[in-house]
């Protein structure tokens, strides 16, 4: 199993993505800061781990208070929540796992009996259920996901929606997984995405780590691979998914979502239900990150572009719902109109 | 002026391409096989530039032929020309440079007074009068095109179509420094085009050495700008235009092709005749070179992808002529039906 991020008595340690692939090395951090600070410069990415990731910052903050009351230690909480919150503006998987530690953290403070020591251990559990959650999550979109790619042929993704973009196994890649696990005989085609590579990085490491046959291509190359007929299906993660089924995801996704339209190739989109933002209710209302110019104008400390150019990076693009063929959660496989079939399963679980 | 080839006492003068934007050196080709390599290797590179480097490449071969009879150098030309055409396949420019100057030679050596010196010295003016038809026919395209770009806002490129794809001024850049010589506020969005980032280095460097302004973004980014509507049009150059005018060009522009007319942007190819292959019946018919895979998995040395992985790199890709708005040529500005109209002006040509 490849092990993204982990809960550890030191502290919280992670694969370091910025490494990969060349180098296998892991960073630990001891410290609720550090977390946030592994997130931010992208040691860990993906929604699904930046949720996780964040909740065991939390975590690993409230084990590290020496506050002697528990008012102090709400003061410190809320300190240790907005620290975290503050990394990355578009994957809601942060906001919402901050939202679950902040309503469990209430919970367990309001007890009487409750100690800083009571806190902290419930927290950690909790923090560990999270884990097990997405892994659990992931392998039910894989189970609802499969059958919708092809027996066999060559299925795009984009950016890394992996088992190094959630606990363990991916929610794009998972589908994948789980087609593959079935004995279909898919060809991932890994868009390499810039500018950060994720695609030529880390899900070609992680794929060929798991013997699934990949090919890696420059972002501009999968429309000609679409016309020559080597893409059956394009399978893609989520930041955020808006309450109307718009999609914010790596940059490039809505590229790939139109020329999947153009070329009659279906576009699916897995994420997890904590993916799902009910409460925004457009792509247009979902904040896109801009990210570092270096991250354009440099590789690996070397200068590819003029001094002085003006860059654009923006670290996500909004595919509005008309590109995409389903949406795939661990509650069910979605389609269009995603307003009524969103709300429908977001009821059906409030009931259960 | 940009330098981009230049005919000298010595041999051909190339502004060394690969070194741009960060160090502006020098290749003098002494040898015609220099020249080949020197098209090889992409250190002069655009359809137009390999076409009157060809040429270049041809005379200098015959300049330093030392055979005694005109057979003989014939024999010797024919070798010559042969390993300029080996090159680089999909640009039809070569070929038409190369079959110009055997054209040149089959008629100076009938001539019963040729000398080796003497048909040395007519394949270097032809040459020389191709270098200078070239920009020549830059600037009437640019005057052809001018007009269709916007009075101000973004227009988007990709690779480079400019100074540095051609003897000086540019296809694509030559019809965008037309515009903004008669008062256009045009910015430009340059592609960076990957894998060997054409646009980030040297439309970035060539455009801010005029003063115009440009951003550089990656490929996958375009369709986002589109969406938000920085984009009024795309203009690009060409690498070979069939008959029915499907479009070879960098690869990655089909993609922006589909995305212009997704957003109901203009998506403009400029061209010098020489481009166009009217013995090409379709698009589906042009030879498409596959480049390195190490310009994909490395940069400045450092590798990008895993160890092994598969990997593809089409050096270009077909737009099919249904979108594109019009082809900018030194002989006027053509519309759809492109069968029709192409084949129009090269009989109003024929008959001039």
């Amino acid at each position: 199993m490849i092990p993204t991020l982990e809960w550890t008595r030191e502290g919280v340690r992670f694969l370091d993505q910025t490494k990969l692939p060349l180098e296998e090395t892991y960073v630990l951090a001891t410290s609720y800061q550090q977390v946030a600070d592994v997130i931010t410069t992208m040691v860990v990415r993906g929604a699904p781990a930046i949720g996780v990731s964040a909740a065991m910052g939390v975590a690993l903050g409230v084990k590290q208070s020496r506050a002697a009351i528990i008012s102090d230690l709400a003061a410190e909480f809320d300190i240790i929540c907005n620290t975290l919150a503050a990394t990355r503006p578009t994957a809601v998987n942060l906001f919402w796992a901050i939202a679950r530690m902040r309503n469990h953290f209430s919970t367990l403070a309001a007890q009487p009996t409750a100690t800083r020591e009571s806190i902290s251990e419930a927290l950690i559990r909790e923090a560990q259920i999270m884990y097990d959650e997405d892994i659990a999550a992931c392998r039910t979109m894989g189970a609802h996901g499969a059958d919708l790619l092809p027996e066999s042929g060559g299925v795009l993704t984009h950016c890394n929606a992996g088992a190094l973009a959630t606990c363990g196994y991916g929610t794009a890649l998972g589908v994948i997984r789980a087609a593959v696990e079935r004995g279909h005989g898919i060809h991932v085609y890994a868009d390499e995405t810039r500018p950060f590579l994720q695609g030529a990085r880390l899900t070609a490491w992680e794929l060929m780590h798991d013997n699934i046959p990949t090919t890696v291509l420059c972002d501009n190359m999968a429309a000609s691979l679409m016309r020559a007929g080597k893409i059956k299906a394009v399978v893609v993660g989520a930041d955020r998914i808006a309450a109307n089924g718009d999609v914010a995801n790596k940059i490039g996704t809505y590229s790939v979502a139109i020329l999947a339209k153009e070329h009659g190739i279906p576009f699916y989109v897995a994420a997890p239900w904590s993916t799902i933002d009910l409460a925004t209710p457009t792509g247009g209302a979902i904040p896109i990150e801009q990210r570092p110019e270096r991250e354009v104008t440099h590789h690996a400390g070397k200068q590819l572009t003029p001094h002085g150019v003006s860059i654009e990076n923006p670290a996500f693009d909004v595919t509005p719902a008309k590109y995409v063929t389903a949406i795939i959660t661990e509650r069910g496989v979605l389609r269009a109109p995603y307003a009524e079939s969103l709300a429908e399963l977001e009821a059906a679980a409030a009931t259960r």
